[in-house]
């Protein structure tokens, strides 16, 4: 089925890093879900390295810790969000969700100029 | 002065193809300003090739072109902005401009968290 679709990237910048974003999210989302760094970069089909970068810019960029690690072997040991990765990440998705809904009704008339609307 | 800074990108896809983005919008904005495709390209430092491949994407996409060209030389000729072309650029413009102020607050919120800001 042919359609349209809206794309809508929100990022957060820190001077010239980029402190959140869709990829964070969704790595914040896997680190939840799996409870480690790598097992989350490994859903992700991303290296442990770039995961782990990811993680670091993060923690860098704001006041605390998003991500908080706990030591073990190699790649080893757990991860877990801290409150502030809770928070930081809850209020990214309502974000992206809240102006996504503020276009909504101009993205349908835009898209209505479209050959797959016709 | 080191700041936070919010970046939000909208783009309009049909199928699988980008119909309309802020690369097209800059794009459409260049040739309304130097009337030409060529010095579009020119003056975004991208090549007469791949202007064209956004111009030819975005006229393929909607019901009826956003750009009409005139036949000339060897990338002469010049490019004009439809009826269509406009209307579409304007309200993609404002559909950002919604979209950002949609989430102005929400923004500032989470701004609060970073060091830049501190």
């Amino acid at each position: 089925m042919s359609k349209a679709q809206l794309k809508l990237h929100v990022r957060i910048l820190s001077d010239e890093q980029i402190a959140f974003g869709p990829g964070k999210a969704e790595l914040l989302e896997a680190i939840y879900r799996t409870g480690s760094i790598s097992q989350a970069a490994k859903s992700m089909e991303m290296s442990y390295r770039r995961a782990w970068q990811l993680v670091d810019t993060m923690n860098q960029c704001f006041h605390s810790n998003l991500v908080d690690t706990q030591t073990g072997g190699t790649h080893g040991g757990g991860a877990v969000l801290t409150e502030l990765g809770q928070v930081v990440l809850k209020k990214f998705r309502a974000m992206e969700q809240q102006a996504t809904q503020a276009v909504a009704t101009e993205f349908e008339d835009l898209a209505n100029y479209l050959k797959v609307n016709k």
